[in-house]
C-alpha cells in the first residue's frame, strides 16, 4: 500500500511524473490535476485519474527511471550502463563499506547504496557543497539517503574511516589520492575509476602499478539503441559515443 | 571471520582458486597445498601460504568473479555487462518477486537474486533438469540459492504464482508465452528479454505491441577492453562482438 | 595551373568555400570578396586575399570534402566510411562497367566514378528525375559527370546494357530486381547493397541464396571521432550509430 | 581476354587460388590440376575444369581479395576498412604524387597506387629491405608495381622529392619526421597517420599543432560482420576491436 513519503512514478499515456507524496498537496498537469491524498492508500499498479479523466498508472519507480528522469543534475552523471557494471565489478553487496569520491549528482551513489543496503554504507568525500547537497536530495528521492555518510572534503585530507571493502574514485586527478586510498582499503579489495580522457587512464595506471595494485583492467561500455519497430528494425541514427573509461584494480597486499 | 561453508577466492601471484570451505579438506595446487582448516578462522584480506611457501590472499569473491570464473557453464551465460544492466533496468531491489525463464547456468539469476535478497524471490521456470540442477549448484556457490524458487517446467504450462514485480525471459521463442506472462505481472511492471537474432527481436516486438505493452526498448551493450599499459595504451585486438539484443517493456494496464 | 571551369576549395582560417571558376564572377564572403579572375592562373597551394586582406589557400578539393561539404543533398547520402569500403570491396578499377540504382544524391556515384575513370562507366538507373538531375550536378562539381550514363527508370524495366563487372543496389526493395540484375552481371562479379533495416537484410539474403549467389557477407562500419586535443584525448560525446547494413555477394555462375 | 602475366583468381565451390599466369606451368590442387595454358585466351567469367572435372570460375581478382587473401604478410597489414577510407580522405586521384613511409606489406600502397595510377606515383621510404622487397612483390601481384618509386631509407634522411600532393606515415614515431615531411608537402595538402596507441596519437597531435597543421582529426573505424543467415540474422560472436587510430591534418601554409 502506498504511503505518505513514498516516491511514485505516475505513468500516463504520453507523459510521466515523479513525486514524493505529501498530504494536502496536488499535482498539476496539462491534462488535469490529481490530489496526493487520492494516491495515498492505493496500491502500485492501480490507475488514478485527473479531474479531467486522464488515466495515470501508479508505478514504484525503478532506480533506472529515477536516475535517468527523476534526479536533478548539477554535473554529468554516471549512466546506468556504467553504474550497473561498476557495482557488479566492485562486488558490492549487503553490508559492505564503500568509499566514494566525488559524488557528482549521486547517480552512481544511488546504485551503490541500493547494493549495500540496509547494513552497508557509502562514505562519500565531496568538496563542493552544492554538489553534495543536491546529491543527497537525489538520494532522498530514491529513499537511500540513510545509506550514505557524507564528508564535505576531498581525499587529499585525512580519510576518517578505514578497512573499506571497495572504493570508487571519480575525480579529475585520481592519482594524487591513490596512496591515501590504498591505506584505508582492505587487502584484496576492488577499486574503480571513471575518467574521460586517455591521458588520465595512463596516469592512473602508472600510479596503480607504482603502488602494487594487481588485476588492472581498462574497459569502456557502449550502449546502442534500436528503433523498436518490428518490420523496420534498425539502430537509432545517433548514439552516445563516450561517457568515460572504466579502470578497475585490486589491492594486492 | 571466515567460517566453514564460506566461498573463498584464493588469489595468488599468478593463479586463482574458488573453494567452499569444508573441515578436513585440502586444496592441492601446482604451487603446493593448503588445508581448509588453516583458512577457517582467518579474515578476508589475510594471506595464507601453501606448504611450499607460496602466498595466496583470502578474498571474499565478488559476484563478478564467481560468474566469470567460478560457476560451471552448461550453456552460454548472460555476461555481467548485460546482467548488471538488466537488473538495474528491471528496477530490482530488496523484496521484489521476479519471474525468470529459463535459468541457463544461473549467471543472471545470481545477479538478480543478489538484488532482491533477503526478502524477495526469483521464481524460475526451467524445463531442462540438468540445467536447473547445475544452476542451483552455482547459486549455492554464491550463497544465494535460498532466494530462488525453482519449477521444473516451462512457461507454456500454468504459472503457479501471480502478482510479479518483474520478469525476464531468455528462451528461444518468448512470444509463445508472453500472454501467460502478462497475466501474472502487476500493471506497471517491467519485463525484459535477451535474444540473439534480429528475427527474434521483431517477433517479440510484434507480440509486445499486440498485448499492449508500453515503453518498448531494444538495446545492445558492447564491452571493449584495453591493454592496461600506461605508455602504450590501446584496445585489445579482439572483442566479443555480440551476446544478444536486450528488449525491455512495461505492462501498461 | 588553375583554369576556368576548375572546382576550387578556398580554405580560410575559419571558413571554406567550394566554387567552380567562371570568368567575370566574384565570390562574396563576410570577410570580403575575391574575383574568380584573380584565382585563374594561380597554382593550387597558393594563397589569395579578399579585398579586405583575409587569406584563403587555394586547394584542389578532395572527393571526401566535395561529398561531405560541397554537394547538394536531396536524400540521405552514403557516407565516405561506407562508399570507400564499397568501392574497394566491389573491386572497382579503371575500365570497369558498373550498374548502380538508385543514384540518391550521387555521393557513392562520385567515389565509384573516380575509381573506374577514365575508361570505365557507371550506368545509373534512377526513376526520380529530381534526384537524377541533382546528382548529375554534383558529379559535375567533381568533374566526373562524363563517367556516368544515366537512365531515368528503375530496375523493374529492361536493363539496356549487359556484361557488367559489378553492381551496387541502394533501393527500398532490392530483392524485386535481383533476378534482372543477375542476368546482366558477368559470372564471378561482385554485387553490393546498402539497406537500413534488418528485415531488408533478411529479404536480400533470401533472394541471393535463391538465385545461387555465393560468398554472401553482411557488414556494418562504425566511425568514431576523437577530440584532437593532445593532453585531453577522448572520443567525441556522440557519434552516428547507423547508416546502413552493407551486403556483398558474388555471381557464382 | 586473359593473357600470360595476368593475375587470376580461380574461385571453386569450396576453395580459391590466386595465380600469375605463366606458359608451361600447372596449378595443382587436391581437386585435380589445371594447365595455365588452358586459362590463357579465355575470358574472365568463364569456367575451367581440373583434370578431375572440378569447376573453377576465372575471376579478375578485386584489390580487396588480393589484399586479404593474396599478398604475403611480413607485418600487420592496414586493412581495407582503413585503407579505403584513408585513400578517400587524402583525396587521392589520378596523377597525384604521394609520399608513404613505411611500406609494411604494401597493403595500403596497393590501394593508394590504384587510386593515383596511371600517371601519379607513390614514393615509398622504407628502411627494412626485406619489407620493401616483399611489398614490391605484392604490388607486382596487383600489377601496380610500376606506380611505386621505392627508397631504401627512412624519413630521417633527406627526402629526395618535393611538392607532394599528399603523405601517409605509418612508423613508430611519426613526430620525429614531421618537420621534414612538412617541407616537401604542397600547401593545402592532406597528411595521414595510423598509430596503434593513444600515447602516439597525443604525440602526433602535439607536433602537428607545433608545426601549424590545420583541420586535425582523429578517427577509428570499426567493422562488424554478421552471419549471413536470413532467418537467424545476428552479428558474428567476435570481431577485430582495434587496428589503429587514424589521424588526418592539412598543411596550412
Amino acid at each position: 500500500m502506498i504511503k505518505e513519503g513514498d516516491t511514485v512514478h505516475l505513468r500516463g499515456r504520453k507523459s510521466s511524473f515523479f513525486i514524493i507524496l505529501e498530504r494536502g498537496k496536488e499535482l498539476s498537469t496539462h491534462l488535469g490535476s490529481i490530489k496526493h491524498d487520492d494516491i495515498i492508500g492505493k496500491n502500485f499498479g492501480e490507475t488514478v485519474f485527473t479531474h479531467k479523466g486522464e488515466p495515470f498508472i501508479l508505478i514504484r519507480p525503478t532506480l533506472y527511471e529515477l536516475i535517468m528522469f527523476g534526479i536533478k543534475r548539477y554535473t554529468q552523471i554516471i549512466y546506468p550502463k556504467d553504474s550497473a557494471y561498476i557495482t557488479l565489478k566492485l562486488g558490492l553487496t549487503d553490508g559492505m563499506k564503500v568509499l566514494e569520491s566525488g559524488i557528482g549528482s549521486g547517480a552512481l551513489t544511488i546504485v551503490m547504496a541500493n547494493a549495500v543496503k540496509p547494513k552497508g554504507k557509502i562514505y562519500v568525500y565531496e568538496k563542493e557543497e552544492k554538489f553534495l547537497k543536491n546529491a543527497l536530495n537525489n538520494l532522498k528521492l530514491a529513499k537511500l539517503d540513510y545509506v550514505v555518510q557524507p564528508h564535505l572534503k576531498d581525499l587529499s585530507e585525512e580519510i576518517e574511516e578505514k578497512d573499506f571493502d571497495a572504493a570508487f574514485i571519480d575525480v579529475r586527478e585520481p592519482w594524487l589520492y591513490l596512496e591515501n586510498v590504498k591505506n584505508v582499503l582492505k587487502p584484496g579489495s576492488m577499486i574503480g575509476f571513471l575518467v574521460p580522457t586517455t591521458n588520465q587512464v595512463s596516469e592512473v595506471l602508472k600510479e596503480l602499478k607504482k603502488l602494487d595494485f594487481i588485476d588492472l583492467e581498462v574497459e569502456e561500455i557502449l550502449l546502442r539503441q534500436y528503433k523498436p519497430v518490428p518490420d523496420r528494425l534498425r539502430p537509432e541514427d545517433r548514439m552516445v559515443a563516450h561517457t568515460g573509461y572504466l579502470i578497475f584494480a585490486r589491492k594486492g597486499n
